[in-house]
């Protein structure tokens, strides 16, 4: 099944110890649609500034990435510059530059507007909320969101919340909405919001998923070298929605390897800067990286 | 296979959101036992003073603990009191009395001289090589210390390091020892100092276990309440050891499943104060929960 993925495509400045970069493609749906054109195909809506280096993200045509929902407004893309510390656990804002993304309103096609599997990356709830207004009849959405709008826009994401079925978020947002700092009563409390199942992101220690009646955990896949985390989040859920609409049924086997998949692909994602890792990889290598995750996790119990 | 386990024997007085009680039965040693004593004999060494209320850990003989190693001094047990603040993350020390515990030198008594598997619990570290120098050849010596000993006595604690198989500390700890905040590459700074096999308890993110090549995680038991964290560490450590004193073989599989366990009868500790939810387990309870671990983290790969 087809995904339809709304959120931002961003120019990214990055520098972490290793290295930096400026003006390297990111944003929210482009994590995530380099990571679930894996699995799916992908149909983006978002909007770039007639700057947009278009060619650099050409690439993902031929994995099934479909833009005809990208605006292209005349003025710059929104530019995000940040820097991570050394143990790149912490990261400060040197600027977030809005441009052409003040003014976006998500207008969903036609030809998405039956979408069965739906992303709504970290963007307004008003936004996200348009954008399901538009949807038909989708067999699941997710979300993912920020504490900027959990401090700054709650009432407008509890009204989003009640319409999702999956909610993506990291631990301290999810104690920050809820709060709770048990993380197994923040989950209880998000529940009452209307999402049926949580994703809960723990960044170097891995990501959970939560349903009324069962926990999952997966450990972060343990790597020497981390040389940006930036995108890790969406990346994550590109691998997890990618997988869950490949195929086509929600069932907790199914989510548990969608949680697998996900973590995986955030595996890749932080070796290279920007979306470079999600380039050229394949099925085998996806594969393998999820049985190293098995083997990292199962025990025989005698 | 008995266990040979010197460290702390003390009255804790503790205080978290949940309640408090004041000069519990508490200290390294106690809370291992407690725990080992489900999987193997233990004899234990330590220090009390002649305040120290022995009917308190009475029950533990009928589990096979032996306290022929326990001196009991004229003067005031160890006596140790803290605080949780609302996440239990954070501890707040208000005193530590050494008292009897300042002058303590573990005599081990000739018939625990034999011991196949020693663990040298939290104490310092020239203690910790005292034992080493009067046992014969075990077969696995097992460690844990602290951020106070990596801080203060460094040089003794490498030396003992030179001469464990496992080391058993939590994340901070080994990021600050190895001066590395990626943990991969932190255990493989540790492992030149000397230990084969590394256990890091990451608390609320659960255990890992680091040889040369293998790295196996299993995350914490989600809890809704935490009681008190307090000895979770050290009833860690005593489901490990007792499990791998239990099958006494140190293979891969093994290793696996002793973490499981160590989780397992950590999870249990922090349900109640001092030792009193590991008073009454059954192995049925205890294997009950180590399936649940099971359907925690595992996952069909299809």
């Amino acid at each position: 099944m087809s995904i339809l993925v709304v959120g931002s495509v961003a120019l990214d400045s990055v520098e972490t110890p290793y290295g930096k970069v400026d003006d390297a493609v990111g944003g929210s749906a482009t994590y995530f649609s380099a990571s679930a054109s894996y699995f799916s195909p992908v149909n983006l809506v978002a909007v770039v500034g007639n700057d947009y280096p278009m060619h650099e993200i050409e690439f993902l045509k031929s994995r099934n990435v479909d833009f005809a929902g990208l605006q292209v407004e005349q003025g710059e893309t929104f530019r995000w510059a940040g820097r991570y510390n050394y143990d790149l656990n912490q990261r400060d804002t040197i600027y977030t530059h809005l441009n052409v993304f003040q003014n976006f309103k998500p207008v969903i096609p036609d030809k998405y507007k039956d979408a069965q599997f739906v992303f709504l990356g970290n963007i307004a709830p008003e936004l996200q909320l348009s954008v399901l207004e538009q949807v038909h009849k989708p067999k699941m959405v997710a979300l993912d969101t920020m504490n900027f709008w959990i401090e700054g826009s709650q009432k407008a994401l509890r009204k989003v919340l009640e319409k999702v079925d999956v909610f993506i978020i990291n631990d301290a947002e999810a104690r920050q909405l809820a709060h709770q700092t048990n993380l197994v009563k923040a989950a209880k409390s998000i529940f009452e919001m209307g999402p049926k199942i949580i994703v809960i992101k723990k960044g170097e220690y891995g990501a959970a998923i939560v349903t009324k009646d069962s926990h999952f955990v997966v450990p972060a896949y343990p790597l020497e070298e981390v040389f940006d985390p930036t995108g890790a989040g969406d990346t994550f859920a590109g691998g997890f929605v990618g997988y869950l609409a490949k195929t086509n049924e929600l069932n907790e086997a199914n989510l548990k390897r969608a949680v697998v998949y996900g973590s995986a692909m955030a595996s890749f994602c932080v070796q290279d800067f920007s979306i470079n890792a999600l380039k050229q990889l394949t099925s085998e290598v996806i594969h393998e990286r999820v049985l190293a995750f098995k083997s990292l996790s199962h025990f025989d119990e005698n």
